[in-house]
C-alpha cells in the first residue's frame, strides 16, 4: 500500500505559543529571500536582491528556448505566440514596487505556518513588456468573459493538491482599468533572471505577487470566477479556516527605513554614535497614492513628518523618504509610518488573520546611541 | 548612563535542545540566501541564485564612483589602485565553486546560534581579476612577511567587537601555492554585484567564504600572524569556547542532489511517479581533486557509482554527476556522498563543533513514489 499525495502534503496550522521557526519554515527561508534592507538605498533595486518567493521549483528554461504562450478560452481566436512576436507588440516599461502577500507574517502571534517573512518581503524593477489589453484585443474577449485564469510552468503540491500555479484577474482588471497589466520579458533592461520569470511573467502594478504569475504558459479566459487553489483556498483574508474570506489583491501602504549606522551581526540591532544621523527610506501603496511618510524616534509616541521625494509620474514605484534625527546617547525604537490618499495606514496594533497576509505592522528598529567617547 | 557597545551585542551560545529557529536567526536567514537547490543544474549559478552571507550591511556604492585599493604593511612600495588601473593588469578568469564555512549549520544538535544554513549556502561563478601575486610584486613583499591582512568596507560589530570585516592569508597561499589568488572585478563576465562585493573582492579558490573578503579596499602585509576576530575568534574548528582552536580553511568535500520531481510548498519533500528518475546533482572539494560521487536511494543503507562528468581542467569548480534510479511507489530517502583524491568524504554522522564549520552530514532528500494511477 503506497502512501497518497494528500497524506504527504503539509496542512495549514498556526504554530504554538513561543514555538520556534520550525525546519520547515526554515527550508522555505533559506531558499526564497528577502531585500537586505540596506539596499533600500537603491531607486531600483539591484538584481539578486529583489525579493524572491517561488511556492515549488524555479522551472529550468534553458537560455533562448522555444516558449510557447496559448491564449483561449472564450476568446474569438486562439493565439500561439513565442518570445519574438511578444516582443514585436508596442512596449510598456513600468517601474513596480512588488511586495510578497505574506511580507509581515512572522510578526504574527499565533504565527501561521508558512514562508517567515519578517519585514523584507519587496523589491522594485523596471518591467518591460506588452499590454496585456492588446493580447487579449488581439485574441478578441468574448462579452460573456468574467476572469481571466494565469498558469504558469511551475508545478507542485500544496495542501494535497497536486495543481501548476495559477492565479486570476477580474477581466475589468486585466484590461487594465486599474493599473496597466504587463507580459513581461525584461526586468530592469535585461531577459528575466530564472527566479523571475524566465522568459516571460506577468506585471500587476499594485497588486501583491501572488498575482504576477511567473513562468506565464497560458492564458485563459473563462465566463465565471475562477475557483482554483490559488485563488479560492490560498490568498484569502480569514480568521476560521471554515470561512470563505475576502481575496487579498492590492498592496497596502507600508514605510520601511535603511536601518541607520552599523549592525550587531547576530541580533541586527543598530548602532550610531551621538549627533546628526540622517534617516531615509522607502514608502509606497497600491491602494491609492502615498500620502504622507511620518516618522518616530520613541517607539511610535510622538510622530514627525518626513520629507517625501516626488512621485516623478511613477504611481507603482515606491518613493524615498527622509528625516533628519539627531541622536543622543540612549536606546531608541525607530519607526516609519505610511498613509495613502485614501487614509489607508499602518497599523500599530496589527489586525490578525490566519494566513498571514497584507500585514503591514509600523516597521520597529532599535537603535542604541553610544557615549561619544566610545 | 549609556548602554556600552559590548552590552548591546550578543554573545554565541548554542540554541536549547528542541529550540526553535530564533528571532535572530529568522532575521539573518530572511536577509542572507542560499542556492535553490534545483538551480545546481546550471554550470554558472545564475546571478541572485548564488549564495550571499554578509555580516554587517552590504556598503552602499555608487556606479562608478572612486574606489582605491591600498595595498602596504612590509611592502617595498605602498600602492593606491583604483579599478581601471587593476584593470589593466594581466587578467585572469577562474570558475570558482564558493560555499559559506557555516554551510549546514542548523543540521547541528546542539544548533550553534548563527546563521542558520542548512545544505544551500553554495554557487558556481566565474570570477575575473588580477592575479593577487601580480600585485604583491609590483609592491615587493619583504622577506620578513607572515600573512597578508585583508580589509573590506563592510562595518559592524560582532560579540562586542566593533570592526571593519578583516581576514589574513598566510603569505605562501597569498602568492598562489595552492590556487591563484584573484582580485575579482567581474562575475560572469559584468561588474560584481553589490551583495558580491562591487567593485572588488578577493576570490581564494578552494576556501571556504570567509576568506574571499568582498568591497575590498586595504591589503596589508604583516610580519606576525594575524589575530583579528574573524581570524582568532570567529572561523575556528573547537568544541570548547576557551580552546584556541582549528582553523577554518579549505572547503571539505560535498555533494548535492537537484531534487527529483515536485515538491510540497511546506516540507519541501518531493514527489514522483514510477518509472525512470534521472537524478544528478553537483559535488565539489577544496581539499583535493574530486574522485567519486555515490549515491543511495535506501538511506544509506547500500551505494552505487554516480558517473561524474569529466573537470575540464576547472580544479576549483563543482561537478556535475548523474544516475539513472528507477522508483517503484513508497517513501525513500535519497543520498549523495562525495570523496576526494585524498580520501576525505562525508559523514554519515556529522561530528559537531560549536562554531558549526565545516559540516558536510550527508544530504538526505524525503521522496514519496506515488502510485502509476495517482
Amino acid at each position: 500500500m503506497g502512501r497518497r499525495l494528500a497524506d504527504s502534503s503539509t496542512r495549514a496550522r498556526l504554530a504554538a505559543p513561543d514555538e520556534g521557526i520550525g525546519a520547515d519554515e526554515l527550508a522555505l527561508a533559506t531558499r526564497n529571500h528577502g531585500l537586505p534592507l540596506e539596499a533600500l538605498r537603491y531607486d531600483v533595486t539591484p538584481p539578486g536582491l529583489h525579493y524572491v518567493l517561488t511556492h515549488y521549483d524555479i522551472p529550468y528554461v534553458a537560455s533562448n528556448a522555444p516558449w510557447q504562450l496559448k491564449i483561449g478560452g472564450r476568446v474569438r481566436r486562439r493565439l500561439r505566440l513565442d518570445v519574438p512576436t511578444l516582443r514585436a507588440f508596442a512596449q510598456v516599461t513600468t517601474r513596480v514596487t512588488l511586495e510578497c502577500a505574506g511580507n509581515g507574517r512572522a510578526l504574527l502571534s499565533p504565527r501561521p505556518v508558512s514562508q517567515p517573512w519578517l519585514v523584507e518581503a519587496v523589491g522594485t524593477a523596471d518591467w518591460t513588456g506588452v499590454p496585456l489589453k492588446l493580447l487579449l484585443a488581439e485574441a478578441g474577449v468574448e462579452s460573456d468573459a468574467v476572469d481571466v485564469v494565469f498558469t504558469g510552468a511551475d508545478h507542485g503540491v500544496e495542501r494535497g493538491v497536486e495543481q501548476d500555479y495559477q492565479r486570476a484577474l477580474p477581466v475589468d482588471v486585466a484590461m487594465g482599468c486599474e493599473s496597466e497589466v504587463l507580459v513581461a520579458y525584461e526586468m530592469n533592461g535585461a531577459p528575466l533572471p530564472p527566479q523571475h520569470g524566465y522568459p516571460i511573467r506577468l506585471i500587476v502594478p499594485g497588486w501583491y505577487g501572488m498575482a504576477h504569475v511567473k513562468w506565464l504558459r497560458e492564458i485563459t479566459v473563462i465566463d465565471q470566477r475562477f475557483t482554483g487553489f490559488q485563488q479560492a483556498v490560498n490568498y484569502r483574508m480569514r480568521q476560521d479556516s471554515g470561512e470563505a474570506g475576502e481575496p487579498v489583491t492590492r498592496i497596502v501602504p507600508r514605510a520601511l527605513l535603511v536601518p541607520p549606522g552599523f549592525p550587531d551581526f547576530m541580533s541586527r540591532s543598530r548602532v550610531v554614535r551621538p549627533g546628526r544621523v540622517p534617516l531615509e527610506g522607502r514608502a509606497w501603496s497600491g491602494k491609492a497614492p502615498l500620502a504622507r511618510v511620518e516618522v518616530s524616534t520613541d517607539a511610535g509616541h510622538s510622530w514627525h513628518d518626513a520629507e517625501l521625494d516626488p512621485d516623478q509620474g511613477r504611481r507603482w514605484a515606491w518613493r524615498r523618504w527622509c528625516f533628519h534625527w539627531t541622536a543622543t546617547p540612549g536606546d531608541y525604537l525607530l519607526s516609519a509610518r505610511a498613509t495613502d490618499a485614501d487614509g489607508n495606514t499602518q497599523p500599530l496594533d496589527q489586525p490578525w488573520n490566519r494566513g498571514g497576509f497584507a500585514v503591514n505592522l509600523v516597521q520597529r528598529v532599535p537603535v542604541l546611541c553610544l557615549e561619544a567617547d566610545e
